[in-house]
């Protein structure tokens, strides 16, 4: 199968078919990675751009990884060194950094919609790290492909997302991505962090941890960004983690052999107790090792587009 | 033609011969760049330390860009990670620098000179990313490439360089380069920025951006720098960009087939309007590929000599 | 000889041959640094993570040229990019490094023992590179290499310490590591910064530099940091200099072959006169040369000792 993308940018453009064959080229990077020699010289010559309007520190090193995995030359542009870059239209940034010879543009921005204006004004590849409250791709394939190994299927799974689904990116792009996969989909949080809108078909919204807890396979915790949003729409720390903090306690109500999610960093003791973020059923730190064989997934086949198509 | 310097400062001690060897060397390295595997192993194993003392992302990116296109290690010191760096002399950082095994060293400071003294302590190579209001070679050097790129030849054409050119060190090196190669200069400005002591034979001043622009091949609009001395010189950036911005309606007056230069990142509707930077005759983004070739070729010329030499 | 250890953290923990051993793998690390084409593939496909918790630019530089000469990927992170590392515990921190690939982790951490809590936690390798007033074995592995490379030996040598040696984690390696290969130690400086704790078999304190300078062969100067502690002990830098600075007077009370030595960046007129700096027997920029080499001996060994091992 050909991949027939210029970009990736989000969940929801991308076909059941698509996001498989992602995940499959991710297993051989996967096997790359567990080598003594972690490299391979796929992407030796081409330039790519990690441009990070947002501080990040997990995303972006996980895209560095993987793309010295894949021998590429990496330019790295973060929040606080980008002025002069901040000074320009995102227009002209993009247009310079292709001038510039990029190939691939990586890029996190504040702003929902950002990678799409970079994909139409330059010819370079855009990979989506993250934009506003829209989408975060890579996560959710690495989500996707954890389930996955560890389930062995995604079909007619319960997962179940706590938290603050109104500013996650992290959310809108798993629920994109386990409709398209046939799993179907619990919501959990507070009232003013799980609106209506989000109810459709495979998706059902509850209020109550225990309640949603109820025979599910895989549970996506959320991280509470104290640094963001979500703080303003909820008394506490301390309430929410009363309310919606996965305890050794109410776990007994999931399945016994629920797999436990988180996109990190863990918050101890807010999302979730220690004991249960190293439970024997936490994938957490897979979740981390599959970031990178996704991510040097995600730049090969944009590379492939290109080398095929340009 | 062998290159004979050890560092690479300033236009003005280049010869004319030097420059256009320079430029020819940058032909041979843009071919290199517009190859899919864009990397050649000329600097492998050299030390390349990119020592800013001014924030840069332009310049650096340029440079850095070029530098893994030659497979050299690169160290990157910018102005807010080199505080221990700045408390010493530049002496010292020049001779640590050394002793690390650093075989060239480019460096941006603020200071006009600050390359000379690196030069004079350090066995290293220097090359000037900027200093000061002095020089700026590598930008002079991808202005003169695109101008020979696209006129065909540098001898004898009307070059107009528009702006804030009391605090700018790419006009001075521009003047510089445009004399040497045969070229006829124009400047413009308000009086307070375009002081007497420019003049000089082949050189007019002007202080009427329309009647600077009668028979002219090339213009050369220089950034108004909101954040540095130019505002101190005039009354608005408003009353600047009426009296020396670049419109569709005053580009009338220059040749037909003007050629429209900006050393980048362009303030729309500052130093011109959107529909001139975006015109057919502007080679804004030209400049910038050219930017990676040209900085090649400063790179891998020096990297010539110590072979030859040490 | 092989090496039998996962982590290098202090020379404390190291036995007399371990430390010859790494300094005879500096030795030929040092001739690799010397050919024109200083690079060999030993660590390719590694990744190391550089794991800065306090600013340092010159360490850490160090370490970044070592990992390049041996080809590794490389991964920094400074205190200032890690919010969100620094938001975790240092235990999670060391468990997502691994789980992302990190085979080798050099740490710099204001607390002292920090290492060993990522030694614990992680089966990455873990490289100290200075933690609070602990241990700095670098510095330490590197003056020790310098000693005997000027000296033929350093057995029976009698080294002077000069400085706050309270808060310097280079004076607790290098009082370490001088015992350990039967050198003699003498330490000096303010009562308030040399505490009589210090006093073992083999080391000797003094308050006074005239005398402490009778009969040695080697000097070590501390460098006296402003931004931090040391300040807090003495009255000025001014008192400080005039009594515990080195100055072409005072140094001829030393043996007339004396080796003049600091970790850097000096403060010429604080810890010694500029004459003393560049007197022919300091060997200040010797020492930095030498730790790029010992630095690569550091991760030679500990990688070999993975791919031995692991």
């Amino acid at each position: 199968m050909e991949f027939k993308r210029k970009n990736i940018i989000s969940i929801a453009e991308l076909s059941a078919d698509e996001i498989l064959h992602i995940l499959d080229t991710a297993s051989s990077m996967k096997e790359v990675t567990s080598r003594n020699m972690k490299k391979v010289p796929t992407l030796k010559g081409i330039t790519v751009v990690n441009l990070f309007f947002e501080p990040s520190t997990r995303t972006r090193s996980s895209f560095e990884i993987a793309e010295k995995r894949l021998s590429a030359d990496i330019l790295n542009f973060t929040s606080s060194q980008s002025s002069v870059v901040k000074g320009e239209s995102l227009s002209d940034t993009a247009k310079n950094l292709e001038s510039m010879g990029a190939s691939i543009i990586v890029i996190r921005h504040p702003m929902s919609g950002a990678p799409w204006v970079l994909a139409r004004e330059t010819s370079a590849s855009i990979i989506n790290a993250g934009d506003g409250r829209h989408e975060h791709p890579s996560q959710s394939l690495l989500d996707l492909f954890t389930i996955r190994q560890v389930k062995g299927k995604i079909e007619n799974l319960n997962v179940l997302i706590v938290g603050d689904i109104l500013n996650s990116r992290v959310a809108r792009s798993n629920i994109n991505g386990l409709l398209k996969l046939g799993a179907k989909v619990k919501l959990v949080g507070p009232g003013s962090l799980v609106p209506d809108y989000f109810e459709q078909p495979g998706v059902k919204i509850f209020y109550n941890l225990e309640k949603a807890l109820e025979d599910v396979d895989v549970i996506i915790m959320l991280r509470v960004q104290k640094e963001r949003k979500s703080l303003e729409y909820f008394p506490s720390i301390r309430e929410y983690s009363r309310f919606y903090g996965l305890t050794g306690e109410n776990l007994k109500i999931a399945k016994n052999d629920v797999t436990i999610m988180h996109p990190g960093p863990i918050n101890r003791g807010v999302e979730m107790t220690s004991e249960v973020a190293d439970d024997s059923r936490s994938v957490i730190l897979e979740q981390v090792t599959n970031g990178i064989a996704v991510r040097m997934a995600m730049l090969y086949l944009t590379a492939s587009w290109r080398s095929n198509n340009l």
